[in-house]
This record gives structure tokens, C-alpha cells and sequence, in this order.
């Protein structure tokens, strides 16, 4: 039996999870596969003289775009640049591409796919949602009989830590922040997590899969928690809710309606209940119904678990694209549909002079409000959650609200 | 483009559902499968007169072995007999079975492996466990560079149902089956389920997936639900616990446990929060830490649903036996460890005349030990949970305590 010769292209936290893992498990790797499978090459610039791997070192991306023994390479880069030439030019050589750069697959992975499928190969991307949870293959694959209707997600670790920390510690944001820093689950410019980059890119690669057509990151109505205090998370919480950064697509009769953002999750919802740098994701299907995925959305090994997962695959599958993912590209953005005009549930607080006397006021704009206690309540202040109605109609009551009182926070209910 | 021929063997719940499903959705099925696909053949003994596929029924088996046409049949008959024998035949003529039998998979799953993979064709079984949860393709493809630790699921909706009414609505164990009957939930001889029989199949299957030894019903230790008194939920609620019938399979240096009974699980266990008719199941690996995946784990449609993600594979790989499960056969059962070797804590109810005096003799047998409160407690009783020993140890203790009190009743802790 020939043995499958594969490369593993940067060698930073996933890449190198990726190599150790492999070896560490080589038997049952192979076991599973039915085949025997060695790593010919790693690409890194950086020199490595005390790796056990040293030998296996290369600075030149060539020796792996030119070794007809090498079927599969998996892209652990990074960035947009290098990684998106090197992944073109691999799958236009027939060579399987896995990887875990989200924003790689959901800016080009259209393009990507495509290219796979005319050279007979394989681009995966199990690693770029999720970390080690299992959610593309299921979607793609075991998902594939039904008509998406929803799908729902906290796909970000560092906001979920850092919210985390603020509901059961009472930290505040810039707290949690710096101590997500310091454990390593924040970077040092923390904006694409706290802003909701990251989540949004996840969300993309999962709302193209499910409804066929690439939702670029410019679709998706974004915001992160960098506005969440505590007072919004106490309100929440007397309320019935925990809030979280939720990635949501949803399939309307006039189109998808794609956000990431801060809201307020019902303690009844399973996503309420997930927390430190855990993520979920819950699809909702017409045959199915509910189903929800829960594990490590990120590190070092859950990363290269699902790596590892795709190289097998693409092994197995080599010179026959059949396991592709695919979906086509989208031209225009007409299929989605602009989030101010889907109903909403909304949370609003308000400052004024002694709050409650706008209670009669809040109710004749909305109708039923649920007005919500909250301990040590201060008298100018009053926090309420709107009935589910348009979301520009929201706003244009809120701007009458606004002029008999600041408008200190809005944020949306699951 | 030719179309892809199948067949649909049994007309009953999930067969008639796979039907419905596969032309309602026809258009995204084909669409994601890359192929025309159309159902032949519908073999059932019964007359559908008035059912719109009744042009493709056939009471013969033999249209469908014969058929070169076919290339893939979903066997949905249930039961070991003709489901063995025309699951055999098909495999044998090069044609994929998809299924959801976790009878035949659990007892016959390493033969009908192995002549599938002999043939050149596929045996799948994602909806043999779980429903419609993702769980089977998950766990041998996602996962596969793990070396699994654990799997411990709720792998049984009619229990899962009846122990939430037992939890929440304070019913008996009796009351809460009437109406798990009432609704549909559990059959008129609930046997199979209540005494852990169904539960016992599919850790089989999951088992022998992930260790890759077939591991048959009669390795499992299977204890079932009838005997959980209201009292048990009750102290087991003041401890902090809930009462499920967990399905765990768990891998020590001296070989596999496994078994299928009640046990007393955390609230911190996201699986006590899992109620009603819904299963989960939590996944252990070295590379991927806990997963845990959960959804409706019966029903017409979510097991039709995977059903068809099936048939889909299966098509897409005719001819190939690339995706085939794999797992080998165990001639004997000497990788399964007798379960009262392992350590575990266990839940004790006992009854004396003045119980509380028990006490100075159980910490003398056990050591450090958690007596439970509970209200409205009778001073003849007295529940406590002992520390994690190896169960013959516990019961060797036990037997001593029986000449001072009446054992009532022992479940283990997850």
C-alpha cells in the first residue's frame, strides 16, 4: 500500500496542534483511514532546529505545489494574501486544500469551490467554524434533506468569556476583556472578536452552506458587545434572559435576514446555558427540527481535531472531488433581506426625571410592554422589552420616545 | 444525466416519512446531491391504494435485488429476520443499504460491514441512533483523529420523557408511562425501552464506532427505569442531581465499561438539563475535549431526515465503498471490563427504625460520605452518596450495612 504524502502549510498554534496530533494518533488515523499517511512537508519562514519534525521543513511553497506526491496540504496560514494564492494554485493542480481560515472560505470560498470541483479535488473547512465541533460535515452532509429555516449560534469564544464573566462575576466589559487578554482567549487588538468579525465570518460560511449561495460578510448587519454593561446584563438576567453575541440567519418568505449582535437569550433556549469560551450552534431544519452542536470553538487541538478530521477525508477522496462542498456564488445581495424589516423582539432602557411616569407613554407606542424590576433600580431609570414588531417601526417609536427621554441602550431578544 | 434509482423497504412510520420527505424536497436534495435522484421501488406486504407513490409499490423483494437500475435500498422494516437476510442480499449484489435498524446494526453491524466493504458498496446507519441528530458520520468522520475517552448519551426519548414527568409534574413512574403511551411515545409493551433495551443497541453502535470492535448487547450492563420511585428524584433533586437513563461507554487502561442504567447526573452536566423526548449524547476525545450533540432523537420526520442524508452519500458513492463504517468483529469479549471492577459513587436509600443512627456505621464503611437532606423525611429513611469506589467494594460495604437497615435502593452517578 502507497503511503498518502501530505503537507501542513504554517506552523503556528493550529498548525503545529496539527502535526503533533498527527503523529501522536498515527495508528488510528491510519486504522480509520484504510491508508497510510505521512506529513513530506511543513511550510513556515521561521527556521525550527529543535522540532523533532525539523526534517520535514520547507521555506518554499513550491516544493509543495510541484511534488506530484503530495495530494493534499493543509492551509493553516492565515490572512488573505499568501493563503488565498497558495490555496488557488494547489486546487488548480488537483491538490485537496483543507483548512481553518474563516476568512479565507468566507470571502473567496465560492470561488474556492468552485475551482476545487473543475480539478477534481477537495477544498474542506471543518476547522473554520466551531473548533473541534463537528458542524459543516453534519450540515452539509447529514443535514442535507432539509430546507434550513434557521440557524442561530454563539460562535465567537472570547465574546462569550468575556460575557460570561460580566453575568456571573460582574465584571465589567473592560475587566472581562483584560483578563480574557491575559489567559491568552483575547488578543492584543481584540477587535475582530469584540466587534463581531470573527463570529461574522463563521456565520457566512454556515448561511452559504445551508442556503447555497455565498453570503459574503457585507450581507451580514454586525455589531459586537463593546456597549454591554452591567446594568444591561442585570435587567437581562430579572428578565428571563442572558445575553450573548448570536450569529442568526433566518430564511424568511422574502429572503435572509443575516446579523451577528448582542441579544437577550431566554433561559428556556439551550444557547443561554453556554458559557465561558464554549460555542453552540442550532440548526433548524424542516425534517429535523432543532438540533444543536456544543463544544471548544476554538484552541489548539479542537482546531487541529477537525483538521485532521478533513485531511483523512480528503486522503480517502483524493482525485475525485465527490465530497465538495459547494455552493454558488451570489452576484448581488437580493436575496437578503434588510434586518430593519424583520420583526423583533427589543430590549430598551431609558433615562428621565422619575422614569416611571413614561410608563403610560411607552405603553400607547407599543401596546404590551413587559416592564422589567431590576434591584437597586435607580428612579430615573426604566428598562423594558418591547412585543415583536418591525424593527424600523421600532426605531421610529423609540425616536418619539427619545423626546421625553435618553435612549441609553437597545438590544434585540432571540 | 441519468438518475440514481433507490428503493424504500417498509411502509410503516419511517418509511412512509423518508417517502414524503424525499419528493417534498426533492428539489434541494437533487440540488446538494449534484444528481437526479428518484425512489423505484416501495416493497411492502400491505395495499396502498390510495397513496400517491401507489404505481411503485411491490410486495416482491426480488424487483429490487434484480433491479440493475437500483443502486441503493433504505432498509426501514425494523425487526432481524427478512431486514437481515434482504440487507445480505442487496450488499452482496454491490448495492448500499442505508438504515435505520439499530436492532440489526447492533447484533449483525461488523458482518454486514464487512460485506459491504467486500462488495464495493456502503452499509449506512445514521438514523440508528439519535433520530435525526447527527451523530454516526459526526463521530467516525469529524472525529477521527481522536482517541475516544467517553460517550455517555440519553439515548432513549420514551424514558427520557417519562423520567422529565417523574422530575417536573411529580408523577409516578407508572403514571408518567400511561401517558407516554397515551401520546404515542411508548408502545403498549414498553419493554424495550423502559428496560433499556433500545438505549443498550445504539451505545453499541457508537461504541463500535469509535473503538472499533464490535461491542455486541450482551457486553452491556442494562438496567432500566422501572424500579425509580419518586423519592429517589427527590433526593437525588436536594443533592443537586437529576435522574436520566444513561447510556456510557468509557475507555480505562484494563478495557471498555459499558453500560446502560439510571444514574444520578449533575446539574452541571448540560445532559440534566435534557428533557422530554429529546436525546443528547456527549462525545469524549483526547484531541476535541467534550462535544455533545442534541436534537429529537425519534419521530417520523427527524429519522427520515437522516434517512435521506444517507441515501445521498450513498448514491453519490455507488460503486465505491470509500465512506463504508468500519469496524472489526470481536470474536470474544475480552477488551469489555466487568463493570464492578470500575470506580464509581453510588446514591444509597436505605430504611432502618431511627436511620439517622445509621450514620457513625456508614462513615465507618465508607469514609467521607454525603448524607442527603430531604423534606417531609420519615426518620425511618436515610439516603447518602458514597465516595468513588469500585462497585464490588460498594457492594461489599453494602451487604454489611444490610444486617443494621433495608437496602431500598442504589443508583449509580454519572
Amino acid at each position: 500500500m502507497s503511503t498518502a504524502k501530505i503537507a501542513v502549510m504554517g506552523f503556528g498554534v493550529v498548525g503545529s496542534g496539527t502535526v503533533e496530533l498527527f503523529y501522536r494518533n498515527k495508528d488510528i488515523i491510519e486504522k480509520r483511514s484504510g491508508t497510510s499517511i505521512d506529513i513530506k512537508y511543513i511550510l513556515d519562514l521561521r527556521d525550527f532546529p529543535d522540532s523533532p519534525y525539523r526534517d520535514k521543513f520547507t521555506k518554499s511553497f513550491d516544493d509543495i505545489l510541484n511534488d506530484p506526491e503530495v495530494t493534499v496540504a493543509a492551509e493553516l496560514m492565515g490572512g488573505k494574501t499568501f493563503a488565498y494564492d497558495y490555496t488557488k494554485r494547489l486546487l488548480s493542480r488537483g491538490k485537496s486544500v483543507v483548512t481553518s481560515n474563516k476568512e479565507l472560505v468566507a470571502t473567496h470560498g465560492a470561488e474556492l469551490l468552485r475551482i476545487a470541483k473543475e480539478n477534481g479535488c477537495n477544498y474542506l473547512f471543518e476547522a473554520s467554524v466551531g473548533g473541534g465541533i463537528p458542524i459543516i460535515r453534519p450540515l452539509h452532509k447529514c443535514l442535507a434533506a432539509n430546507r434550513f429555516e434557521k440557524i442561530s449560534g454563539i460562535l465567537n469564544g472570547t465574546t462569550n468569556y468575556i460575557l460570561t464573566k460580566m453575568i456571573y462575576e460582574q465584571m465589567s466589559f473592560d475587566e472581562a476583556l483584560a483578563q480574557a487578554q491575559a489567559l491568552g482567549y483575547a488578543e492584543k487588538d481584540p477587535t475582530a472578536d469584540v466587534d463581531g468579525h470573527d463570529a461574522t465570518r463563521k456565520l457566512c460560511i454556515l448561511g452559504s452552506l445551508a442556503f447555497g449561495r455565498h453570503i459574503y460578510p457585507e450581507y451580514v448587519h454586525c455589531s459586537g458587545i463593546r456597549k454591554i454593561t452591567l446594568d444591561d446584563v442585570e435587567y437581562a438576567e430579572n428578565a428571563g434572559y442572558a445575553i450573548k453575541l448570536i450569529g442568526l440567519i433566518e430564511n424568511t418568505e422574502s429572503g435572509l435576514v443575516a446579523t451577528v449582535c448582542p441579544r437577550l437569550v431566554s433561559v428556556n433556549n439551550p444557547l443561554s446555558g453556554v458559557n465561558d469560551v464554549f460555542n453552540a450552534i442550532a440548526v433548524t431544519g424542516d425534517a429535523v427540527g432543532d438540533v444543536l452542536f456544543y463544544g471548544r470553538g476554538a484552541g489548539k487541538f479542537p482546531t487541529a481535531s477537525a483538521v485532521v478530521g478533513d485531511i483523512i477525508d480528503a486522503v480517502k477522496h483524493a482525485g475525485r472531488d465527490i465530497i465538495s462542498l459547494n455552493w454558488s456564488d451570489s452576484e448581488n445581495s437580493d436575496f437578503i433581506r434588510p434586518y430593519k424589516s424583520a420583526e423583533v423582539r427589543m430590549y430598551v432602557r431609558v433615562h428621565a426625571p422619575e422614569a416611571d411616569s413614561l410608563k403610560p407613554l411607552i405603553t400607547s407606542l407599543f401596546g404590551y410592554v413587559d416592564f422589567i424590576p431590576r434591584k437597586r433600580r435607580s428612579e430615573d431609570e426604566l428598562a423594558f422589552i418591547t412585543p415583536s414588531l418591525v424593527e424600523s417601526e421600532i426605531d421610529e417609536k423609540l425616536a418619539q420616545l427619545s423626546k421625553s427621554a435618553e435612549l441609553k441602550k437597545k438590544i434585540r431578544l432571540l
